[in-house]
């Protein structure tokens, strides 16, 4: 097995746990967020910020690298964790997401999906099988089942159809798996918005015992309420000694929402792609730091954060550079950014751990919605 | 007087000396590459990663920090080593060669220069007082004279009444300036292309017995033979006990040229914009980072080299992130371009401390030509 998934508690009141996963290249302690290197990059953050920051993963997309530079450069180079010189654990996106999000789709059968590349038009082919070959040369600790993932809103008819070819991929996915004693494969629910295909996707998915699964599908454009409502009915269905990894979710609000029900695993551009654009999460409420009234704020961006950035630099400061479109920007708010949800899961652990998630989750959201400054 | 200049060393068979500079913020030791940081950051280069590739001193721009975010602010941030993290010499240009390179001139009259704002089109007004009052605000520790820039070519009449005009407003500097005690002034020669010009500019800001000189009005387009022509004849005109500073010089070639003519200080956003094209100066020759050769070249970008980024990153992957249009690789292009030229400046002074300019200057110049790889 590549991987182990030890549970330490269960807060006393709520399904959140507190557990650790131990992989080839280190141990994710969870509930854990993953920052996204999409392209074998955390944008703008070199490696030793990231682990400055406290991520402990980062996740990578199969997609991409895929198409640019290619996974079999990766392999020549001795994987993706010596390539982008980051030896933590890395997990890898399947591309099933991204060639329904990104590409342009041109056909998909049985056999898999034909899409035209978002770089340069060209007709490429992802199948379970090829999917896990191009996963297995990057050499993730964890790697993703190929999925069929819909649009949200969908009929149950067409849900049904993709959630069960998902379950067939699962199968060939499996199978196509060579370096099982390196990285684990994990299996991804869907079934939309509709609980019983929730109910048979998981059936089909934990009857292949695999060391993880996902909940795709959520966090689609529906709304949270129905999102929870949703994740409410899935992760009972989910076995309670493998890692949970809800993906795509990274907001503090719904990372609360999940680990309450039992959520271990997050990932999200949000943090990084959001400092790009100037926004910024902090324990006070959110700053938007190109509005004028931090022209003269010498402060830090977040009074309670032990950031790099909020460490060395002032509002006024991170305003002059993001006005004046300097690279420095995007890099000090994604430390930041990064920061602030790096910390909140430290402190989401620590509250289970002591038994007072809930009321950590008050405290946190009350505060953090209590005023914008 | 804000700054001691101790001349330690010069060269057995040049001009070439060994120096060190001393400042409320630290000691330079000449000579000297200063990397440019326009907008109170050198572009993509974190401070603590500018340690480390060994500079000494950044540079920062009157024009732009003036323009925005202004220097009432910057002043009130507690100025510029404050404001950007900083706490290691800085020195300001005047604001300017940008007025006439950036800014769309309105009108030059012997007061100052009105012209248009590169961001906002606004009307703004520099004159020598200004340029020094803004500069006393920003704080750094070496400001420059406010002078008349000219384009290259320019004839007699017209580069004879820039200079003499420079001469007017360097005296007004001179008068302006209010922080003698922590912030040294340097006067700058013109005269373009005339050598009696140079010699009557020499002549005039020599008088002035300001802490320090620069050459400006060189490096704008001429002829590089034309430029070491006209070099030649301008640092015999400059005192020997004060610092000497080539303005907006910083290929190695030129440097060899005008340390070799006993210049101590130089300036360029060479290696950092070149970075972010692309491309990368090695010790086995210029290497384009695009190029397909290094596609599948898993070897650091220049062997000899001590960098953060020679360290640990490929070739292979610095061309997949600039490919994929990633802001890492601005950011590693440009640490490992700013190290080179800083590791070329630490061999140059250990070459002069050794009597060995004329042979290391060889010796660089022709390997480093040899072949393109």
């Amino acid at each position: 097995m590549a991987i182990t998934f030890e549970l330490k508690h269960t807060d006393a009141k709520t399904a959140a746990r507190r557990a650790a996963l131990t992989t080839p290249h280190g141990v994710i302690e969870t509930p854990a967020f993953m920052p996204v290197g999409t392209n074998a990059t955390v944008k703008a953050v070199l490696p030793e910020s990231l682990d400055e920051v406290g991520a402990q993963i980062v996740l990578a997309n199969t997609y991409h690298l895929f198409l640019r530079p290619g996974h079999e450069i990766v392999a020549e180079a001795g994987g993706l964790h010596q390539f982008m010189h980051w030896d933590k654990p890395i997990l890898t996106d399947s591309g099933g997401f991204q060639v329904f999000s990104l590409g342009a789709i041109n056909k998909i059968t049985e056999t898999g999906v034909t899409f035209r590349s978002h770089i340069d038009g060209s007709l490429n082919t992802l199948t379970p099988e090829k999917s896990i070959e191009v996963q297995n040369a990057l050499g993730a600790d964890i790697i993703m089942a190929f999925d069929e993932c819909i649009s949200y809103p969908m009929d149950k008819d067409g849900t049904a159809a993709a959630t069960e070819r998902t379950s067939r991929w699962l199968e060939r996915c499996k199978d196509a798996h060579k370096r099982t004693d390196r990285q684990a494969l994990f299996g991804i629910m869907q079934g939309g918005m509709y609980p019983d295909l929730r109910e048979r996707s998981a059936a089909d998915i934990v009857a292949l015992d695999l060391p993880g699964y996902a909940i795709g599908g959520l966090s689609v454009g529906e709304p949270k309420a129905l999102m929870y409502e949703i994740l409410d009915g899935c992760t009972p269905l989910l076995p309670e000694n493998k890692p949970r990894y809800l993906m795509g979710v990274g907001s503090p609000d719904a990372i609360f929402e999940a680990v309450e029900r039992g959520i271990d695993m997050f990932d999200c551009v949000l943090p990084t792609r959001e400092a790009r654009h100037g926004s910024v999460m902090t324990s006070v409420g959110d700053v938007n730091i190109k509005n004028a009234r931090y022209e003269r704020d010498f402060g830090p961006l977040d009074p309670n954060c032990d950031c790099y950035t909020c460490r060395n630099y002032s509002r006024a400061y991170l305003r002059h550079l993001f006005k004046a479109g300097e690279i420095l920007s995007h890099m000090l708010l994604s430390i930041h950014n990064l920061r602030f949800l790096l910390r909140l899961t430290e402190d989401i652990r620590s509250a289970i751990e002591n038994d007072r998630f809930t009321e950590f989750k008050n405290e946190f959201l009350c505060y953090n919605n209590k005023e914008r400054v």
